[in-house]
């Protein structure tokens, strides 16, 4: 077992200079977030997910959630810490005031996000699954729907899933048979769904499904699907839990990771049909999906950059205390830990500069967020919502993920032999993080939104927009002194060039050889979470730079600021380079043999 | 559960065409490796892995091996898989006729290794360590010590185990606090070691302990350790099992993965001291274990090749099965199984290239092995042995082991959610593969002796001796029409350039600033595998554009080889770049912090 320490500090000095903190701050609805409310929110997070969370995080993992007469089980702890999440008021942190949310901006938001989840992953996918729900009904559910559920989803006493996969329906959702007949004022649901996230625990009252249905004579594919609330237990007339209804778990799965967080297959309408209530209109069920999924493809970048927090944490302390062989070089003299060896220092430097990177990135995207809900200036509004939202979003979800399992990676690799066994807690991150790259839309599915809906759907500008952004910056670095600074110029300006590169070869491709285009959104994808990180830890070190030179600076903390923006330069940017000629010259071998003969 | 196929048409390809096997059966002791006898052996090999041992291995990962009263017990099927594997005289293949082996050059025994390792990894590293006593009683055991034990172990009906690690000594083997003893003819040894595979079991008579430990007065550190062979059983007057040793397995490692190796804590000597047998002379344990040194990193990077293959296989089968969505673009038409998807096609491609770029450099560096063990020619002899074993035996065990890690990570992704649950099996290869990077001497351990001891030992000259072959193969494409070897050759070009400068850097660096060399080392090995991969595919592409003039030429196949040649070149070798520049760059900065700031 290894502690977690909430890395405030990191957290916001990301959120200060590159969410631009303040700027949030002054939007209508956001003026409660000023530093002071942040800093004590962001501290006590930190302690709930230290001193709650955590220590429950490898014995969840051993024993695991079960379903035993019906009835999941989670590990012990998990209840109680529930319990207590809740009447700290965590689950209402980015919600509607109106019901009683604390209207916090999603930046600050995704912080306690990356908390809960780099304390306990499995833990914190319960609410995430809630988040969702609340996002769903807030957005279509009809005023009554809103007043029966919206209060005990945003407060947590009841949880939220989504019910969208089935067995034949995983990427493809259009193929759902899930079917919901109508009757009165409500519809019976029939069907079964598969990976419903916490679709039934002991940790809350009630749980209420999302769930996506097809009504009689709807069409075929996407457009013939409907959303339908499903509670396991109907409100009665006080709101309070009543009947049971027609819906149950069926199995768990038996996961890699996450072990604690119990991956269902619920069965709606075993008997008399589950009853269910339309949300919104009929046949707008996939739609309104898309109202959820960036802040739940955020959310799952968070993940990443949570996990990869984690496994640096825990390879950095076990650096610092295993003592191994001597000083390099010297076959004389004292054993030192390992920290001491160069390859271990790469390492550990390369995790923690890929981990900044991704946190920069999502708590970037979780800033234009912000501004795409509440900046009343339409244009910005605009600009935000389409050159940086929507164009992160899946660079944001994919990218932080591959990074979350590749720092886990490397977390195992610090240990060495014991990294490989499961009583460190190494392997565990590993494990829990390798789902990240599949839920909430494949990392290859965010790739081809990047290249069609994010960039080639507005003929490229998004991307060529976000390339000036990063050329302001390669500017101003060339008026900053000193090598550290220089290696960023250098770093930056090829990468960049390489991403023009890349964006004018997707632009030119796109319609004339749509197939090559696609097989080459994936190094596309890497290619700008790379490059984009880069640019972010960049952005980070020039501010570092000049908050030095204030009075009672906290030079140690802003030099290693500098210090890992320029590793990750130096280092990690060159990669961005090579995903470039990958995409432009890879597309096409991707696809030269015929299935058969691959 | 999946099936496993012995690709023995692609290993047969690697095998004429890069390990040159016809030279091979030209050496002294190798004669009877002719093409029929080659054929008949990978054919059989091949149906025993599939039919016998790739059928035990997700059960044998469910259950693993467990210690029961100091027993420990294999899966159901094991021992008799075992029984049946030593039967057939597979044990045997490589070893000295002279006690029982079949002589066959090593060459031909990784792609029996490949084979035993795909099928099942955790069977397949009981030989392995087998095969490290073998080696080292070979070169160092006592005529008596050969004839007792060595056709036992050459058979498998005797197995062998390698005792180095203590708590306190993993890469750092001087720490080692094991003690010898002397008493009459033998030596007592008492120490506890850890991570003994294959330590303890039940699928054979004995087991024969290579122990490395401390003798009274002698020095600190590596140069004062011997080793001991302790058997499990000592051997009666007529080399039966006899008397129990004075040594336990105390208990069993819980792991990431290789659940059914049972890998053991030891504990020698508890009462009377654990009789052993000093191997050749005192104070020189650590000197024989180089003996066999090439030989075990050589198969573990073939568990590399072998974990990437049987992912690929796997994830290739899925990818042809699994119907999800519509031709790429169109909303309407037949639904199509995933391998038509670009994306897709794409992590295929890749899991193919690295596998079979892997595949050849496992098998050029083997064929290395058998020159410098029996190439009459002095000088041919010296060359095999510095300019391509030495030098690449550390790229292989390093690269090759993270290639099965990276290519079975994209096997689960192939799968999506399905691969995140234990039953489809892909998560295995996944949890597996992770030991192969960290054990018999991790990655980071390889890239630091391969620019010492390989590299700067000499000069830089076998890294630059290496790049002129590279460019004897650049030249050579250029003869050959096509787009396919344009592209190879310009992907070749960039990569040996960058290797040039590479090693430049490093010849500049490696006295003045030895810190910054070590930090280089991985960067830089990663370089080195990554071109030698995409150089020795090029030149099996070249051998398939001959070949395919032939009169009976399997054209699909040979194409296959070009086109898997090309995407990496196109795709993969821009990567080497990056790590070029991110050896020369990156290294000083990746040591830039101090480690408390780290």
């Amino acid at each position: 077992m290894t502690d977690y320490r909430a890395p405030v500090s990191d957290m916001r000095f990301v959120l200060e200079n590159i969410s631009e903190l303040p700027k949030i701050a002054a939007l209508p609805g956001y003026e409660d977030a000023t530093p002071d409310l942040v800093e004590a929110v962001l501290e006590e997070a930190g302690k709930l997910a230290a001193n709650l969370l955590a220590p429950l995080n490898q014995k969840g993992d051993e024993v695991g959630s079960v379903l035993e007469n019906g009835v999941v089980r989670t590990p012990n702890g998990f209840a109680e810490a529930y319990r207590q999440y809740v009447e700290g008021g965590w689950n209402a942190v980015p919600f509607d005031p109106e019901f009683g949310g604390q209207g916090l901006p999603w930046a600050v938001g995704v912080a306690a996000q990356e908390m809960w989840n780099a304390a306990n992953m499995s833990f914190a996918l319960c609410p995430l699954l809630t988040q969702g729900a609340v996002e769903l009904l807030q957005a279509h559910g009809s005023q009554e729907q809103k007043d029966t559920y919206l209060a005990k989803l945003i407060s947590g006493s009841w949880t939220g899933t989504m019910n969208l996969t089935e067995p034949q329906a995983g990427t493809d959702v259009g193929a759902v048979r899930t079917r919901a007949v109508k009757e009165g004022d409500h519809w019976r649901i029939s069907g079964q769904k598969i990976f419903i996230t916490w679709g039934e625990h002991d940790v809350a009252e009630n749980i209420v499904h999302m769930v996506l249905a097809r009504t009689p004579d709807a069409p075929e594919g996407t457009r013939g699907l409907s959303l339908f609330l499903v509670p396991k237990f109907l409100p009665d007339s006080e709101g309070r839990p009543g009947k049971r209804n027609d819906l149950r778990c069926v199995s768990l799965e038996h996961k890699l990771g996450i072990k604690a967080s119990p991956t269902c297959v619920m069965s709606f309408g075993d008997n008399e049909g589950a009853v269910g209530f339309l949300i919104g209109e009929e046949l707008r069920g996939m739609e309104y999906m898309f109202t959820m999924m960036n802040n739940a493809r955020l959310s799952v970048g968070v993940q990443g950059v949570a996990i990869a927090d984690r496994a640096y944490q825990q390879a950095l302390a076990y650096a610092r205390q295993r003592i191994q062989g001597r000083e390099f070089g010297s076959r004389e003299g004292q054993l030192v830990p390992i920290i001491r060896h160069p390859d271990v220092r790469r390492m550990l430097m390369t995790m923690r500069a890929l981990t900044e990177a991704a946190r920069t990135l999502a708590y970037y995207t979780a800033a234009a967020l912000d501004h795409s809900k509440a900046n009343p200036d339409p244009a910005e509004r605009e600009r935000q919502t389409r050159d940086v939202l929507e164009l992160l979003i899946p660079v944001t979800k994919a990218w932080c993920t591959d990074v979350g399992c590749e720092v886990a990676s490397l977390g195992i690799q610090v240990h060495g032999g014991m990294g490989f066994i499961e009583e460190t807690g190494a392997a565990q991150h590993y494990r829990d993080a390798r789902i990240t790259p599949i839920y909430e839309g494949t990392n290859g599915v965010q790739a081809l939104d990047l290249i069609s809906r994010k960039i080639m759907r507005h003929k490229g500008e998004p991307a060529l927009r976000l390339l000036e952004q990063m050329r302001l910056t390669v500017s101003r670095l060339e008026e900053l002194e000193g090598e550290s600074f220089a290696a960023m110029r250098q770093g930056l300006r090829e990468a960049t060039d390489a991403f023009e590169e890349a964006t004018n070869w997707l632009i030119e491709n796109y319609q004339a050889r749509p197939l090559e285009a696609a097989a080459g959104a994936t190094p596309y994808l890497r290619l700008t979470g790379l490059l984009t990180g880069g640019w972010l830890l960049a952005k980070g070190a020039i501010a570092a730079a000049e908050k030095r030179e204030q009075p009672g600076a906290d030079a140690p903390f802003l030099d290693g600021k500098i210090a890992t923006a320029r590793f990750y330069a130096d280092s990690i940017l060159p990669e961005a380079v090579a995903a470039a000629t990958a995409t432009r010259r890879g597309s096409a071998s991707a696809l030269a043999l015929e299935e058969l003969a691959v």
